[in-house]
Parts: C-alpha cells; structure tokens; sequence
C-alpha cells in the first residue's frame, strides 16, 4: 500500500469511536473519517432510560463528544446524517450517501471498520407500528418517549422485554408517574440470571408495584376505544396501556457486510477473529454487531455492551497499524440497578452452561451480608457461584443486592478473566472495615462453601430433586424461625440439640439439611456425616427455597 | 499419639474463634478450649471506633458470640478470664490462671495455637499513663472511652498516630463534638499511602476540622492547671487536650511464645511456616502476633487485620487435623473510611518497594470518575497503580474518593493475588452501567495507562524531578483552566491548537506535557513523539501536582 494511511469508520458511537481516537494516538497521519447515519456520535446509550426518568434531565450530558470535537482536538473527520451504502471490497472504497442532501458519493480507503450496532427487535405483528410504541436506541429514541409523556400524560404503560433495558425503562417509567406492566414470553426477568436468582428481582419489583405478566407473549397490538392501546398475548391477556415500549434485544446490523460478502456467523453477528478482523481482507468489525466467543463456554455470543465495544476498537485500531493485540473474549459481565436493587452476573449462568452442553459443575447459594451485620445499614446479598468439578475452576456467578453486589461480582469477573479457581475465592484478600464489608468477605465464603464441596467435607442436594426425595428434611433453625414457615414435611432440630439429638435420626435414609441461609446447616452436616450418617446440605437454606418455590 | 485430640487455642478473637470453629467442623470428637484473658471472644474489634461515636449504639452488637453459642453450638468450652501463663513445649501443656479465682492449673494439649493478638503501642514517655490517656484495643477501652466522653464532657482531644485506627478515632471523636488534633511523627496521614496519594485524604480532613500536626513526635504528657492535659512534642509544641487516644500501632504478644523458646522474627512477631506452625513441634500461631510473607516484596510483615487472621486460623486448624492447605501470604489490601472518604490499597507502596530495594517500577495516576460522568453523583477518584518494568507485573494500587475506590482496589487485589498484569487490568472486563462504573472502567484506565507506558507509547517524566529540569513545561489545558492555576514556568498550548502550534515548541530539549489529569496530555504527547519530539507525560496532570506540591 504505502503511503497515509486512510481509515474510514461506519459508526461512531462506543466502538468506532474508541477506534477512530485509538487510531488517531497510533498514527497521526492517518486520515480518520467516521460516518454515521445518525445526529450524534458517541452519545450515551446507557443513559436513554434515565434521561426518559429525567434522573439525568438534559440531552446535552448524553452526547459525550461531537464531531467539532472530534475535528479540532483529534484532527477525525466526522460525518454525521451519511450513510454508508455499500462496500466495494475489492476496490476498497465504500458508497455513501449525505442524508441530508441526498447527495452519493465513493470514498477510498486502506482500512475499514464496520462498528455499525445493532438494532432494538421489532416483531412484525399487527399494530406494532402504531403511534405510542417506542424502541430505545438513541438519543432521539428518548427523546420521543419524553415527548409522549410530556404532551399525553399516560398513565399506563407495558414495557415488553424484561431484561435490562426493559427493567430500566419500566423503573423511569415508574419513576415519571406510570403504572407499568412488563410482559416476557419466559417466566423470569433477567435472563442472565437462574430462575431461582431471578426471584428476589420479581418480588423486588413488585414491591415497587411493578405488574409482571411472564410465560407470555405479545402477538398484536390495538387501539383501543378510548384512543389508548391494548397489548394481546399468546395466553389471550388483553393489556391496557397508554403507551409500549419494546425491549426485545438488539439484532447486529448486518446487511452492510453481508452485501459485502463478508461472513456471518451462526447467531447473525459479523464473524471476527482476535483481531476484528473481518472475513474480508482491510475489513475490520466492532461492537454490537460482532459476534465474539465467550471464554466460559467456549462459543460465539452476542454481547451488545458498551465496554467490551470500546475494548474492541482498540484492537482494532492496533490491528490496523499493524499491531499484534488480541481481543480475548467476554466473560459477559454485566449489571443492572433496579429501583435500587442490583443485579450483576459474570461468567456463564446454570441455564446457558446446560445449553453449552456443559454439566461437569455444582453451584452454590449464599446470602451474606454486604458488610458487617453490626454496622448500621447491613443488606443482605444474594449470591449464586458457578464452578467446574472436580477442578473448581469458576464458570459464573451472580449477585443480587441493595449494596456491594457489582463489587463481588467484579472481583469474580477478575477471578474468571485469569481462570482462577473457587480455591483463589476462598483466599482472596479484600478491603475490610465494617461499613465496607466483612472479614470473611462474601467473595471468600463463596469460595469456602466450593471449597468444601470440592474437599469432600460437604455434599450437596439438589433443591430441584426436593419434590418426590425419599431424604429425611431436617430444618436445623430455632423453632421460632421454623413456627414462622418451613419446608413441608421438614423436622424441625435446632443446631444447639444437634448432637443430643442425633439418635432420633435414621441410619438407612440420606439426610437433608437446611438453616435459614446454609451456616448452621453446613456444622449440621459435618456432624452427622462424621457421625456416620449420609448428609446433604440443602445450598443456601430457607433463603434459596423461596427461589426454586415462589 | 492416637486418642482423642485435644487442641488449646490461646485467644479467642478473629483467628482463635476461626480456628477453634474450623477445628470443629473437621473434627466433631476433638477437645476444644479456647482461653481468653479477657471477658469477651469473638468481639468487632474494627467496630470500636464507631461505638465511640456512637454509629454502633448497643454494646451487645460488637458480640458476635459468646461462650455459651461456643458450647451449645459447636461444643467448644471457653474459658474467659483465664490467662495462659506459660507454655511445657516438651511436656506438652500449659499453665493457666483464673483470673477471677486466681487458681493457677495446667492443662494437657496434643495441638497448641497461639492467637494472643497485638497489643497496642504505649511509649514509655512522662504522663502516658495519666487519667484521660486512652488506647484502643477491645471493648473494655472504648467503654472507657465513652464513659470519659459522657461523664467529663471534654471539648478537646489529641489523637496520636495518623494511620487507620487513629484517623477512624478522630472521625468518631469528631462526631461526638470534640475538636481533635491528629498527631504524627511521619509528615503525612495514612501511612499505607505514598505521600503524594496521602495529601487529598489531608485536605479532607482539614475540611471536617480536624488539625493535623505532621512531622512531630510526642515526648510527654503534662497535666494542665485547668485539670487538662497537654501532649508535648519534639518540635516544642504544647497541645491542649482533655483526652488523648494512642493509636501508635499493635505490638505482636510474643512474651509467652519467647518463653517457651519459639522463633520470633526481625520483625517481632512470633515466625511460622506457611502452615502456620511455630519453629516448635506441635505448636501453630496465627493473627496479628505473627509474622507473614508480603506476596509483592517477598518480605516477611506484620499486617494485623481480621481478615487475614480468619483465613490463617482456619489454615491452622486444617494442619492440626493433617490437611495440607497453606497460606499463600499477604497483599496487605487494606480501606479506611474517613468523613466519606474511602481509602484504600493493596499490594507495596512506592515507598515499600524502595524500602525493600525493589527499583524496577513505574507509577501512573489517574483522577477519573467513579461512574459515568453524565450520570448524577460522579465524584472523583484519585489513584496510582505501581507496576513492574518491563513485566508490568501489578506491584500496587491505591485509592482515595467518597464512592468506588473499596470495588477497584478489591478488583485490583484479585489481579495482584492472581499475579496479574497491567494488560489484564486493561483488558479487565467489569460491571458497567452509568451508576456503578464507566464502559472504560477505573481499572481499565489505570491498566491502559500502565500499558502504554510499557509498549512505549508513553515516556513518563516523574514529579519528583519538576524542579530544577530543564525540560520545557507545557499544559494542554484550555485557557481558562490554565488562568484557575498552573505550574510556575509551564507554557499553555491547548490541545485543539496543538498541532498548528509544534514549530514553536523546541526539538532540542525534552518536552514535558500535562493537562488536569492525564488523558489531553497524552494525545499531545503522542503527537509530539511521532512528530520526532522527546515527549514525557507527567502522570495524572494538574491534579497529581498538588499531591507532590501541596
């Protein structure tokens, strides 16, 4: 090639617009040209439901860099409202179009980088375009909720999605005065979480009466008499709403590249490899249209997350200037605040490890405090932790809480990037003064609860093969706890009568044990199997039983 | 030996009561007796502070259990009030004493653990033991503390030592109306910080009021003729007080280990191998009276912290019944809280490298947000991440900031445990949604930065060398920034006039750049060096200045 380099960008938000500032350090005399279809680049996507919330109240704080930004302090030619048309990949250049003059033209370059996202799911059923039913994609997307609200005052609304945009969009919404309802053909909110995990989050949200109408889809969508819409389901529900917003997922904007001939993958993400590098020699692809291999289970997967994007424009930058950098993988780390609980999840969860064909693992349930229980503002956690056996290796875990939840889940998320084992959980040394956790800090007892498992020192039953065991229950709490609701057909012996107790106990059947959260429950087991009994511990307790039986 | 085993655990706070509980949970047939001189097991001794001041109301809750749980549930017996005399290593028991009865009687062990603990430092000056000097070691002493405050209502105190306890101390004291007066010998506060890092956690102080008096040792303490006291210093200076609170740091209680002739350390606390034995058979130690290896300086250290104590009584309760788990060592992750303020570190400060001899480092620092910026309540993060050269091993991080700086060192401390680099920092895939981070996370930046560094992208220059250079000092900020304030000498070239402005920079000297904190500079930096200039980058800008040149 020789001489400047000249890189185009289709797309300038997270990942073309962390490539094209990468690639700008890299090589200063690089031409830099970004087009983008849109008003705005590197705007705040993440931030659309609050600024519907009006927890973030002007636009102006969404747009994190303009193109006259781009220009003076990174010499990056930006064009927004042009469209890239087609790639000509053979004669490297590209087609685009000015959509505010409808003016076409080609322009050539050495590098290309489709970072072009993906876009919010739309269903073609009867009445989905119908005013009063919104996407959230982009600034002008919220914009025009904001409008609805502020001219229509609805009063009801269904988000459809109850994953985390449309757990988001139901808390602003809620947030501006809205009854909402959230409808989801499976039976839980958040998908990234196991059912059981998924329960706190349900009776979370409807103690902040937010309506869930799960295990149910939307199939048409009607004007009602009163100028309003009725949403219609599978099951025949007809609901009410003053205004819809889909959160259905995200699809990778491909056409581009596939008109190109580049490859596609199985889940209909641009096919990359390490580097982001296309199928297609100087073609590059970033960010929510890339499909990227999860390094839990091994496989492609779809992550439409801000910061592996940018994380991939910089690879590709590097590629491009000939530098050797790799992309490694996701673990799929992610969080959700909802109406001030948080969900956070790393790795890969039960159901997408049965998926993957992966069933060499245990899991185990805690539910510790979030710092010291003798410090003023103690909350507790909900944490579930995911690990290969016999080698412990973590494969995921999840976290639900008021408070601290993001931080064990980060901490995990560092633990899976170095393949570190539930052993190196057990033994992580971390911050502790009261207000800020505990000395056995919930990362370290996920880690000993493993570690027990994987020594041997503790078996576990399946809160699954509950229904139908042949196991005698026994419920090791105090009896008033036991008075206050218990499993069906549990024994109640408080740990303090334990050893007193024993001979009350068959020889001939396993025993299942459970406490209110899984401690007691767990000197319960050792001291019966040491006993010579066969012992289980039921994970995670009464705490972990309201999951699997709501 | 054979027969039951009998195991006496001397102390009965984090790493005695972990330890006896382990033992248990291994062994249901051992005999377990825990002894303890003083009248609680098992109290929140990192509690004391905010009992002081009254965050922690109830007594009762920095007991998180009693003998009688001890019994009833794990079937350990406690002896409080008994104090353990001397150690027969070769006969194979010890010499304890009722403190109440004051019978002295011997006790048969198979497995001994000592787990004495520290006590804390009382120098041996005129006045230390005058009515109104206090320490802060258990629950006893902050009854006391408390008792001075509501029996004598006292207006002025005088902290002694600038570390963690004493700053929690100055909090708490505050709080309870006291005008407080920290004292140090060292010219800076939270000695686990490196200066530069120490001096926003002393600004913050000064803003709640609290006078610090740095550089300057205590030599005695005088009572006053108003029936005060006042604490004398090296430098002359007289500090009035009507209590004064020591918090000078923890001496391990080796008395009873040297005694009975086992090893101490250069360090003085009792020495132990990785099993946590003592130099002598049948004899373990645990907790703030032994000696542990820092996993980063290779350096044995004292580092009394719960934490840390729990893993290692578990480890020596794992030995005593023949299991072969060690304990890899220390990091040193340490978070205080002061006014809001959160600090906290992991790993070596550059100061500790120095002093262990370990010259092949680089420091960087970074002041971003700590989570997005569009989002309300962002607040500034000051960091530092310590790496080796050319490794890029993580040696260290610090923190200091009001949110977030407990999840990025807890992060940071897995990487370092893990023996991590700064490419997986950069690469670290975390929690990201506007409330809880930034799609480039803290440590993402940090680690970036470090990388950068390490590839040679980036020439660092070092504060430590500003004066006297004779390189030429410019400031990429924008005008008006560069009016609020700046470094004497700089010249100022905002970054959007950069590159029309290069012919008037020199080629014949090095060029050292900065902004407010880091990230403009870098691009100016970049364009200087592949403009063929020698270009350093002054890490983390306007912001890092004041840290080296208050």
């Amino acid at each position: 090639m020789g001489g400047q380099r000249k890189v185009l960008i289709v797309g300038g938000v997270a990942g073309g617009a962390s490539c094209a500032a990468r690639l700008r350090r890299l090589d200063e005399q690089a031409r830099i040209i970004v087009f983008e279809r849109g008003p705005h680049i590197s705007y705040a996507n993440c931030g659309l439901p609050y600024f519907v919330g009006e927890v973030i109240t002007e636009e102006e704080s969404l747009l994190l860099a303009s193109p006259e930004l781009f220009s003076r302090q990174f010499n990056i030619e930006v064009r927004v409202h042009h469209e890239v048309t087609r790639i000509d990949a053979a004669g490297r250049e590209i087609a685009a179009r000015d959509l505010h003059s409808g003016r076409s033209y080609s322009e050539p370059y050495t590098s290309l980088v489709l970072a072009p996202g993906a876009s919010p799911v739309r269903p073609e059923i009867p009445g989905i375009d119908s005013p009063g039913v919104f996407s959230v994609r982009n600034v002008p997307d919220s914009r025009a909720i904001r409008g609805w609200i502020s001219t229509r005052s609805p009063k009801r609304a269904v988000v459809v999605g109850a994953s985390y945009l449309g757990l988001e969009m139901a808390e602003n919404l809620a947030r501006r005065g809205l009854s909402v309802t959230v409808v989801d053909l499976l039976a839980q909110v958040m998908p990234v979480l196991d059912p059981e995990m998924a329960e706190p989050v349900s009776r979370h949200l409807e103690t902040h009466r937010v309506d869930l109408h799960l295990g149910d889809g939307m199939t048409a969508i009607e004007r009602s008499g009163s100028g309003g819409l009725v949403l219609l389901t599978s099951a025949g529900a007809r609901l009410p709403a003053d205004m819809i917003v889909l959160s259905l997922g995200a699809k990778p904007e491909v056409q581009l590249a596939r008109d190109a001939g580049i490859d596609i993958g199985r889940l209909g993400g641009i096919r990359v490899d390490d580097s982001m590098r296309t199928s297609t020699p100087g073609i590059w692809a970033v960010g929510d249209a890339v499909e990227v291999r999860n390094i839990v289970t091994g496989r492609p997967c779809l992550l439409p997350l801000a910061g592996p994007a940018n994380r991939q424009g910089r690879v590709a930058a590097d590629s491009i200037c000939g530098r050797d950098t790799r992309f490694p993988g996701v673990a799929g780390t992610s969080v959700c605040g909802i109406f001030g609980l948080t969900v956070a999840a790393t790795g890969a969860s039960e159901k997408a490890l049965i998926a993957a064909g992966i069933r060499q693992y245990q899991s185990v349930f805690l539910h510790p405090m979030q710092h010291a229980s003798y410090y003023p503002g103690a909350r507790r956690l909900h944490m579930k932790l995911v690990f290969s056996v016999p080698e412990g290796r973590i494969l995921g875990a999840q976290a639900v809480g008021e408070e601290g939840a993001d931080k064990r889940i980060d901490v995990i998320a560092m633990a899976v990037q170095r393949g570190a084992t539930v052993f190196d959980l057990e033994e992580a040394e971390l911050c502790y003064a009261p207000q800020y956790g505990t000395a056995k800090d919930p990362v370290n007892m996920a880690g000993m609860i493993a570690a027990n498992v994987l020594r041997g020192d503790l078996l576990l039953a399946r809160w699954q093969d509950l229904e139908g065991t042949a196991a005698v229950l026994v419920d090791v709490r105090d009896p008033h706890e036991f008075a206050a609701g218990h499993i069906d057909g549990a024994m109640n012996i408080p740990l303090g009568e334990f050893r007193q107790r024993l001979t009350s106990l068959p020889r001939h059947k396993e025993i299942w044990v459970h406490c209110a959260i899984g401690q007691r429950a767990y000197y319960a087991a050792r001291i019966l199997s040491q006993e010579g009994f066969t012992a289980r511990l039921l994970p995670g307790g009464y705490e972990t039983y309201w999951g699997y039986f709501p």
